[in-house]
């Protein structure tokens, strides 16, 4: 089987990530983390191409991930790396809804490209990037929350 | 990429487990339709070798799609058959809930076992098996909602 | 503004009910309360009959609603009685996708005829005939959830 | 019946819209397409009065249709045309608890407004505005997506 | 804080049920533990003179926790010991549709009994009875699911 | 039973805010209405000072409710006044996703900090503070869904 991309903003990546990435990577041949990326828009709390470099810490030891930015649609970077493969992870039924209508609407541009929405691991359902982004600017301890890999890259 | 079992009671196959049937088998090297079946309880309204049959017809020009019947816990046939991952249609929230629960049920009982989610095509997402014994209960035509090749066995 | 069906059980009719009744009859020319009624499957707590006289009692104030008992697809009903035009209330996500299901069969069973979903009365949305039954079986007190005209006819 | 009003952003107008309005107009004397405008607040991508002129192109074949641009409460708006039933589509669940909120609070500043729901069309249930603009800013074909009517207005 | 009940079918208990009876011990003086029985209807796999039985043995450490089995409505057994508050777990969005229609019919039916719903602990989220019942029947091992004081009361 | 916490913006405090006080404060010893502030961020439309004075004067006949504003994560703020225990009023599944998501991260971050959600009444279910900001942009009279203590305080 061929390539997957799993696309997201990563800023910065968190387990839950890490848990779909890792699950993904050992059903498909190549699993491509793509960051998404307006060049026109302000960066989020991490720079893009920081963001770039924890991913690529915290999945050092996975053969076939790689890692890149994207800037543009997603379906557009997919054609470009040769993936007809979308991957995503869903927590709850507001997840869902939210997933469903990106891959019909994915799907309505190219056909032949297909999302898998694998079901979030429980005991990461209440953890994204943006209750990270919280937790750091009240100053509280995010260790539980995020890859090691990443820990001594947050605040540098 | 290995094997994926896609299983249900198909009480007839409509065309919305052909959407499934058919997106699952670009992707995976064999897509097992898997009929699940108690043999200590009533049948269908199909006896589950006419679904057999009908599921057979409908996919015989997918080389890769192949159709067993099983009797016992879903994990245990993937097992069987060399399969660990399962496919699944979502249709709406509601669905979407029942499948995460039973994704994480699998994944508890066999670790390494993953479920893939795929968003049913709209044009089929009101379209199930009980819509169809329903509409023949009333004698009414459902050319639209089955598959052709099973037409001429829904009422022999 | 041609004729509106609202099919249900009505086992018994309920103030929910109602009050989609009395709301919809203030937008159509004609509503047409329909008890569905499968003749092969035993009967409700109320006989069907029965369900039909408290129906008209409580909405015989009501002059542009009438009310009938069918048997068989809601859409052929309709069609016979020369209505395309189906009134359902809804109370929750759970409900709606429920409706927007039936609501999509019934368009593809017969293109032109349109499903008009109301948003339930708060005051009424927890109310249900399975809630009334079960309040009757453990003798309680249901007269706030019945419309006054039917309390008399509920336990002869 | 009456007259009803379709209110929204329209920005633009999209084919899900237009299977709103045309599905609307068979039911009711009259079909207001009301625009929303604050006009303290900057414009969407596309001013306010090119979207009226849009809608007007799109609609010019339905007879009862009329389009109108309002700025205050839609309620204010539907009095001052005389106007008591409100329209909206309904695409999933997140789209209903939302519409019920509205329908509400609509109901409580004016009683006797009733909103009725449409189920959207599955075939575009995953179209929106905001997916037309985003398509359009990075420069793909959104024909499929919007009436023909409206293509040559879209870039100029 | 004066008695809550938490009521429930407990057909087994599960660990799901365990989590909800520790955390809520914590905040009241008591806790019931509610087994409702309709002396009626046939037993469920265990019956309930046994799951009395599991439960008193799985809570036994807990001295607030009492476990009692009632027929009839819920409202009127929580009056019988004078409970005031109702406790339910909640591991989804459908989960919660039902257990707010049940808050507002108990509510209705008896002013000042309040429902506190908990959130279900995510690494129960997929535990429920009905899948014990079912992995029971195909033999598989449901260590996991089940508290350990009820293991060997689960066969004999 | 001890303290418990009832965070948000009140901005203004509204009836629905003022049903779920009300109703926890019989069942707690104390209940902290907490009005979160970041006061690095513009003020709401009311300044939090405000906000303040307006939820004493509608709870002021409530001898142990307490009001406070925090700035930073409430987990804290609850550590500080000494209670585990939050709560939370829930009207719809949407509601029940965010809060749920919010009751994992507290109580991660917070072991032994329980989360009460409480089912709306659904006659303030509509009811939210932006609806309120948004009907007074308008020039509305808001006096349905806001305490009458504090109506003289809303345009001062």
């Amino acid at each position: 089987m061929k390539t997957a991309v799993y696309p997201g903003s990563f800023d910065p990546i968190t387990m839950g990530h890490m848990d779909i990435i890792s699950r993904s990577s050992k059903f498909f041949e190549k699993v491509i983390v793509a960051i998404g990326h307006n060049h026109n828009k302000a960066d989020g709390m991490f720079p893009v191409q920081k963001r770039l470099d924890m991913i690529k810490s915290a999945t050092k030891n996975m053969d076939n991930v790689e890692v890149y930015i994207y800037d543009g649609l997603l379906i557009d970077f997919a054609e470009k790396v040769g993936a007809n493969i979308i991957i995503k992870g869903v927590r709850n039924s507001k997840d869902f809804e939210y997933e469903q209508n990106m891959a019909l609407i994915n799907n309505s541009l190219k056909e032949g490209v297909e999302t898998f929405l694998l079901v979030a691991d429980p005991k990461y359902c209440f953890i994204s990037s943006s209750m990270i982004r919280e937790l750091m600017y009240f100053k509280k301890d995010v260790t539980e929350y995020v890859p090691n890999e990443i820990m001594h890259m947050l605040n540098t």
